[in-house]
């Protein structure tokens, strides 16, 4: 047992550190402000300043840091192990509106890379991998629907049925990341080409370019006031009767529920990372704060309370880090059976944390902390998603406990 | 003890129950599309829906409910008790955005009618009360300060300075709640006349007129996203050496601090009462979606673990609303001071609990819950302010226990 | 709405007040002497100083304040109704050991006295309520069993058989309050004379006196490290097929459950009411020792984390006991049904709030508050059952939320 | 970075588990059995069955494994790393009462003898520590006073006063573990020897044998009702002008202070680890128990809210364990200074999270959970201890929050 960082994840993270410290941080301010000035408000990826960070990333070799080395035979990426990706994502999260997307290495674009190279085929890849893989175009994972408990696979309702050399698509979906920008030209759509099969061999997935015949984009979702722009939105999307050929289905019929299995572990420690990363930015803004406001005589930093709250910030995330570390780890080492408690576990874990954190940090910081002078009630809310994001907590401590009772069940021989 | 409403309650609960049903609640879609149709996005309270209400609320002698009949010799208001309107106060809480409006009813109003009612000079009276009475125009309540920690008074920076048959009022605000409203004529000002006077006599309140030389509306502030504009927003305001006449001064210099005590204990009961209205609303939602449903083969009513935050919920609710129906009870009758402890109660309770329930809800409505689809995600943003409102809830903890070990030495003779 | 206690609860209160302060309390210590100093341990309520606090008790009218005036036709106790004596149960509840048994109320004696007033036969009450109501014997309510979850009735598999003029008993019970008592002279019993009834008239009520053929006192149960002696342990028991004349059946056959949930009402509530004093007493043990210890230069009174508890600790009692005494109110006015959800509730809450107020009383404590040198660490112990007595809170949740959604779909015309 | 345990761990964890599978276990009801034979109740290391498993341990290398290797230039003890010994504490937590005993590494002899080893001259190792290896006799710790907030090492009030070639010690301590066995022959003292010195150089530690004359031992404490006295119960002392050699010193004086901080590392991860243990204990036994219980017709086991319980129990002690694991690493690798703060924060979060998962697990067993027939209880009440040892949680969580504080503020360059 080791807890020390590998050279390369060190080496990494001090250039990462001074990536973001010398560039991306100062670009926030332009970034926002371009941002705010495009003609299409959900085109957020085309801003001028994202360009040149793009191209100092890759200069320093900060590209695609996400994606493992030798998926499908080649090298896409820069070949790290989850375990070494986990610290650097960290540090976008604290910067997350503009960091990952600087490095490539956003979501959902990821996963929809990942997606890619693991079960496209060679065409799939040519015509949408590579342009996502340079950060040309960008595209959308549309599985959530709005009118059935999307958690169970097997509610999926939409459709999409084999007509000769053409699937058809039928259906709606929400909360589709990243569907409001016109840069978006792709959308991985998981439906039922099978729903009197197995349980999970009815789903499917298929490619539907964004400006299909049929393709609606409904509208933009808020969460809770926001909109989130920065991140392409969140899209109301109906398929209407959408034509797509044969060659569109991504491996075989039947197998998006094992596609989605695979996109969602890495995803998932990605994610959780960058969710800690957040926190960390929390924890740092608590602290400025509370050494700086006076209220009755003393800083808040003396209040006992405030000191509670800034121990236990640093005691929950400490370990929640620890287990999500642990998780790539797994993966790394035992794949994504190996690791499945913990994939739930860290599932469960980082919102509730990170939420906790962020309202403290928010209570420090008076009526500021729900404004938009500080990032921290945005933060709050894209944090909450988390709670729903791959299905409710519910679900997975569900699962988890039967799975623990199993096990307990199995050692004792009952 | 009776724990049973009195006769003139019921009747006006009856009354305002059906007023709701038959009327408000059928025109809040009205009222949102003509509140988005508005050259002024700020201007919510000018809607022809709203003036139809009104009209309807003074035909049923639903009007100025909040204010306590006999105020400075007057009969102003209906003449209710605190414990007579905490629970009609509840019955607006669930439809927030327009019921309170409908009645005159309405934060921040009702407080500055009660400090005009109860200090205000005649001329002052007729003036800014009469029309604020018949809801002709509107006000706000300047005393939260961006750069201090305003829950202690000593802090205010605001300068109130006597210049001959003038004030000249200097300093900045932020959060003044509906002063982004064309409508808001008026502001109460908080500022400091003696900053080398006792603790809680340096502080003036001044009346200052919205269209005054050196007043300037900064900014909308933003509420986790929302800009709360049915509510006439939160602004950021600066006060450039503006000018007023000595005779907007209310009550005397260095009353401030006494006047806004005053003005707090009853806006404190509106608040919590309509917010335990918000929760009531969230549990309707909560069981209404936990019965409709259905995942992994069962309704979600079904499952242990929301019935757990459904019972919690009832259960957390009975106790905080029977608190807050004290707190106005002792109000009635032993005024402000013998209601103190319980006015920092309801303060602590109230946002906490709230808060617990309206999370849980929008939980049971999956990314629903977050949404523009649903009121909950709005109304978690508006209760969280409640958090800071009138001071951190911390700042109310401390004093609410130094008065606990006072009573107790005092009870054990230490 | 009035939240004032009338006349004869505010003379009973200074009363008792009175009887406490000047009589109970001094002879706290005596009393834990005389128990230690028995040559039967469990023999408590036979020593002299209980004796001496009875007289003094009955001189002042304080004496089976707990049952209502006209049972059955006859005036027993004080005629007190249900919100009355609520607040006076909590007086008795700070000095749990022996001030309720100071004044005849103790339970379980409280509950079962109830069932022989409503149920019993002339000759039954003259045989055993006679007795106990002058605190000659004692009894014990023997319905909870070891090997199933009893808060489901028709889990109970003690059988009660008929046989000629005769009842015979075979069944096995546990934490039967008081049964080691040798004083404790009758045993009502829950069993089932008809398991193949409806669900809730399988059951029956038999009285079995301790001494009969066959019955076996197990041995004791542990609380913790506690064997509450104090209140006659809590006896592991067995029935041999015990006979008991067909006569000591209470009401009729299949009437047990019915009986049980009248007997629960009332003593719901005294449970809850002491608990409250409990609660009060941790509080005021609390805020003496934060004034006395100093740690770090400053006495812990000064420490914000510790004025956290205190207010919270007094915020969330108050709550508490309004929803307690609001339930007392409407099972006097209402009845057992209509006051059945808030008897749920005052189960829910009770415990978990007066555990929490009990664990920071403790921590405050240091060492000291889990020792037997402060009353805090039994006082919790004992607290902890009440989350399983009458069935585990997450039974009592799961039936609240059940009848909130029934309320609800009602209400909606769903 | 790497989660994997190391060979030579691995093995012990093998051996260890088969021992304890093999023999402790089954020697639980002989100890127990034979510890309540004892006449004299406190000598529970000196049964029979303790011995044959102390011999096994020997036989198969599972003797004295908490002892660093090369403590003072010689070979006491297995030699592993805090890393490597933790795991094992962990298995040997899970049988609490036997298991450590039996490997001669329960507390608190493990930290005397590691005073011992560390800091004891040649005559006092071979007089004291000698023994303590064999397990021939025992010892204690005495730091805590009745009278003072122990926590704050200033507040020490036993003095150490030198009188020619003696000390004379005065003072009265409490909750001194071990000290009720009649084989505990040393105790290990922490008083003042120079009140005026500064405030980390006003303490010393001697070496007091429990027969010197003027030692007396007062009074065993109770814990929640029990006396602990498997552990050697804790026992209140008073030092009464005790009188030892000189060379009873250990180290110089003034080095008290530095010598309690020292013991305190590897002590906390030993405490912390052998807590998980009795964490992963209750979840056995919570998930047993559910599986096996029936209510309303279905098994514990499909209820939500306990599959919550589990879930949640699993997700927050995974996370504990990493940050334990990695605060003994941290010590390994970067010594106690370089350990401060994660040694903190495991004080912090190890009994939190071990009471609440040991409380959901008593609520699963129902009444039974709280009593004598289940380990739970006493486990829960042990644990309780934790958030005072070593001073209350409170004190630790100040101070982490002043150190985070501080680093964030030069990262910040404040």
């Amino acid at each position: 047992m080791d807890f020390a960082h590998d050279a390369r994840t060190e080496e990494l993270r001090t250039e990462l550190l001074d990536f973001i410290g010398s560039h991306v941080a100062p670009a926030e301010p332009a970034f926002v402000e371009q941002v705010a000035a495009l003609d299409d408000p959900w085109a957020w990826s085309t801003v001028p300043v994202l360009e040149e960070l793009r191209a100092e990333a890759r200069r320093r070799g900060l590209w695609n840091l996400f994606l493992p080395g030798q998926t499908g035979g080649e090298t896409l990426g820069a070949g790290l192990t989850n375990l070494q990706y986990a610290p650097l994502a960290e540090l976008t999260g604290r910067l997350g509106r503009l960091a990952p997307a600087a490095l490539n290495c956003a979501a959902p674009d990821t996963g929809n890379m990942e997606v890619l190279a693991m079960f496209g085929s060679a065409e799939q890849k040519e015509r949408w991998l590579t342009p996502l893989l340079e950060a040309r175009t960008r595209s959308a994972f549309a599985m959530t629907e709005p009118d059935v408990a999307s958690s169970d696979a097997t509610n999926i309702s939409t459709a999409i049925r084999r007509d000769g050399d053409e699937y058809v698509v039928s259906g709606r979906k929400w909360w589709i990341t990243g569907a409001m920008n016109p840069q978006c030209e792709i959308f991985i759509v998981m439906g039922k080409t099978d729903p009197g099969a197995d349980r999970h061999r009815q789903q499917s997935m298929v490619l539907v370019p964004r400006d299909a015949e049929g393709v609606e984009v409904v509208r933009p979702m808020q969460v809770f006031g926001y909109d989130d722009r920065e991140h392409g939105g969140h899209a109301e999307l109906a398929f209407h009767d959408v034509r797509i050929p044969a060659s569109n289905l991504i491996g075989e019929e039947g197998a998006g529920f094992a596609i989605a299995q695979a996109r969602l572990g890495p995803g998932r420690i990605h994610h959780c990372m960058r969710a800690i990363g957040v926190a960390e930015m929390a924890i740092e803004l608590m602290c400025a704060r509370a050494s700086e406001r006076v209220a009755f005589g003393r800083p808040l930093s003396e209040q006992g309370v405030i000191r509670d709250w800034i121990a236990e910030s640093r005691v929950r995330l400490e370990q929640l880090r620890l287990l999500v570390l642990k998780a790539a780890w797994l993966m790394d080492t035992q794949g994504n059976k190996g690791a499945h408690t913990e994939i739930q576990a860290i599932k469960i874990a980082t919102p509730a944390t990170v939420e906790w954190i962020l309202d403290k940090a928010i209570q420090v910081h008076g009526a500021g902390g729900i404004s938009q002078d500080f990032p921290l009630a945005e933060a709050w809310a894209m944090n909450r998603t988390l709670r729903f994001a791959d299905g409710p907590d519910e679900v997975h401590k569900n699962a988890l406990a039967k799975a623990e009772m199993r096990r307990q069940a199995a050692a004792a021989g009952r």
